[in-house]
C-alpha cells in the first residue's frame, strides 16, 4: 500500500542535552531566571549560570525530542530530526534517542557552536524554570530536513520552539509544506507561553494553513488568540485545526475534534517532583493514540498517564515500561 | 590552635562519572553484567554496552566523591583528591562536587584517557549493578596526593575501589602515612565484595595497620575476615579499628568503637528507586557525625537517613537540603 506510513511519529526540534538541579526559590532572583519560563542564554550567559548552578544531572531533553522517545517508549515507529554537535552532549543525545527506537539521522555540526544545553532549576513546588543556550540546535536548517522521513510519516509534530530562530522556521514551514503534499498530517506544540508572546501573528498564520493537530497549555492558547476566556479559545482553535488538545495542570485536559469534545482528568500523582517535560509526554500520549484511531477520551487517557510519570522524578525522558503504564499489549 | 584540621574530611577516590538506566533483569544476562557488584571494564567494553544501554542520566558518581558531597550537604568542610581527564565529564564532575562545597584541586590528566565513567544497570528490585570504565582516575598516583590537605584534614578517607590500580593503592597508603605523621585519622570503605575477594590481604594488612574508622556492608566484612559468623566478624575488626560501621542493607547497621557497640535501624522508604550510593551516603552521615564528635547513635541514624535519601531516586548525589532532613540547623 503506496499510502502507508514508515514512521507513525516524526519529530522536528531543538536538540538539548537538559542540566537539571533542584534549587531553592532565592536561586531564581538571585540569577533573575523568570521562573516557569525558557529564556534563551547566550555562551557567556551559560557559562555563568552553569558556574552558580549546584550539582547537577544531565539527561537528554528538547521538546520534540522528548515526545518521540514518549511515543516510542509506548511502541510506535518514530524518528526524529535536529542538529546536535560532534561533541560528547552530542553524543550523548544520540544514544538516548536511538535508545528508544527512534530513528534520528541528522548530521552533527563540525566547527561550530556546542551542543545545545538547557539549565533547568527545579524550585520546591516542582516548577522547573529553564535557561537555553541552542548552540548547534540553533543552525538546524532547511538542508537538515529529511524529507523522505516527512513524506513517510503519518504525522510530522514540530515544537514551537524553533521559531525563535528564523533558520529553524524555514524549516518548520517548509517540513509542513512537504507533508502536506504527501497527504501527511502536521501537528504543533505552542511550547511557552513567551514563545507565544514572542511569535503571535507567525503561529497564527501557521496554525491556519499548516496545522492539524495542536497542542498548548491553557495560558498559551489564551494567550494566541488574545482572550481571557476559555470557552471562546476553544472556540477559535476548533475552527483552526481539525484536532487539538489543551492541558490545564491539575485540572486535566481538554481534547477538541471535527465532531466532539471531552475533557480527561489528570492522573493523581504522589509527589510532584519536577514538571519537566510534563507537556511534552502529554502530547506523546496523545499523539500515541491518534497513531492507533483510539477515541479521544483513550487519547486524552494515555496523556495524562504519561505525563503523570514523568512528573514523579527529575528529568523530561521516561524512567519507566511506558507499555505497562498504559496497559497496551507488549506487541501495540 | 595548630593542631585544627581546615578540613573535618578529605576523600580520595576514583573520580567518575555514572551512566544510570533502568534495566530489566534480562539484559543483565544478556550483556553479562553481575548483579548489585562493580565490574571493571576496558574502554572497547564501555563504548559495546553503551551502546546496549538505554537512555540514561549522567549524574556525578564516584564511591568517596558521593560520601564527600553528603558530608558537605551536611555542613562540614570537605576536599576530595580524584584524576579527571580535561574534558567534559571530567568538568562535569569538577563542577558538581564544587557545587557542594568541597574543595577539588586535583590537577586534570590531559592527553591521556578520558574521564572514568560508571554505566550503571538499576534492575526493578532497585539493585544497581556497575559496569566502570576507570580512564584517567586510574592514573591518579602518589604525585596526585595534595600533602597539605591531607596533614589539615581530621578524617582522611579512602575508598577500597582504589585498591584496584597498583599506583592508586600506593597513594592510598602513602596518604595513609602523611595523615597518621600528622596525627590525624584515616577512614576506609572496603567497597565491594569482589573488591574485599580480590585484595583481601592487602586489605586487611591496611586495615591493622593504617585505618582507625572502617565503613563495610556485612557481606564484605563476613568476606575480610573469612567467617560466615557476623559475631566473631564484629569481634574480629573490633581489635583492628577503633570505630567501625557495618550496614546490613533493610536491617539497619551496628557501630562500634572502643567502648560501644549499638544497633541503628533503617530508615524506612516508601519506594526504594535505586540503591546506588547507599553505602557511599550511609558513610556521609556516620562521619559527619563523627566529626562533630556526636554519640554513636546519633551517627547511625544520620548514616540511615543520608542513605534513605539517596535511594529513593535515582542517583548516588543527594537532591533534598540534608541539614533539613537531619534537622541540623543551618550554622550546624
Amino acid at each position: 500500500m503506496a499510502n502507508t506510513a514508515k514512521y507513525d511519529v516524526l519529530g522536528l526540534g531543538n536538540a538539548i542535552v537538559d542540566v537539571i538541579a533542584p534549587v531553592e526559590d532565592a536561586f531564581l532572583t538571585q540569577q533573575d531566571i523568570t521562573k516557569a519560563s525558557m529564556t534563551l542564554i547566550d555562551e557567556a550567559r551559560a557559562t555563568a549560570l552553569y558556574q552558580a548552578f549546584p550539582s547537577a544531572s544531565e539527561t537528554s531533553g528538547g521538546s520534540a525530542a522528548n515526545t518521540i522517545a514518549g511515543i516510542a517508549g509506548l511502541g510506535a515507529n518514530t524518528a526524529y530530526c535536529g542538529k546536535v554537535a560532534d561533541d560528547t552532549l552530542g553524543e550523548t543525545f544520540s544514544h538516548d534517542l536511538r535508545a528508544t527506537g527512534a530513528d534520528f539521522n541528522t548530521v552533527p555540526l563540525c566547527n561550530g557552536p556546542a551542543t545545545a544545553r538547557c539549565l533547568i532549576a527545579v524550585t520546591p513546588d516542582a516548577q522547573r524554570s529553564m535557561s537555553t543556550y541552542l548552540g548547534a540546535s540553533s543552525l538546524f536548517g532547511v538542508d537538515d530536513l529529511d524529507e523522505n522521513a516527512i513524506k513517510n510519516a503519518a504525522i510530522t509534530y514540530m515544537e514551537g520552539y524553533l521559531f525563535d530562530r528564523d533558520e529553524a522556521k524555514a524549516a518548520f514551514i517548509h517540513a509542513a509544506e512537504i507533508a502536506a503534499a504527501a497527504g501527511r498530517k502536521t501537528a504543533l506544540t505552542l511550547s511557552d507561553l513567551f514563545c507565544v508572546d514572542r511569535h503571535r501573528s507567525s503561529f497564527l498564520h501557521l496554525v491556519r494553513g499548516h496545522i492539524d493537530i495542536l497542542f498548548a497549555n491553557e495560558a498559551e492558547l489564551l494567550s494566541l488568540y488574545e482572550t481571557t476566556n476559555f470557552e471562546d479559545a476553544l472556540a477559535n482553535v476548533r475552527k483552526d485545526c481539525r484536532f487539538a488538545a489543551i492541558t490545564r495542570s491539575e485540572k486535566g485536559s481538554v481534547l477538541i475534534d471535527e465532531n466532539d469534545m471531552v475533557e480527561v482528568k489528570a492522573e493523581p500523582v504522589e509527589r510532584v517532583v519536577d514538571t519537566t517535560g510534563a507537556g511534552d509526554l502529554y502530547a506523546a500520549g496523545v499523539l500515541y493514540g491518534l497513531s492507533r484511531d483510539l477515541p479521544l477520551p483513550v487519547c486524552g487517557r494515555f496523556g495524562s498517564l504519561v505525563a503523570a510519570e514523568i512528573i514523579s522524578h527529575y528529568g523530561a525522558r521516561p524512567h519507566g515500561d511506558l507499555k505497562q503504564l498504559c496497559n497496551i499489549p507488549a506487541d501495540g
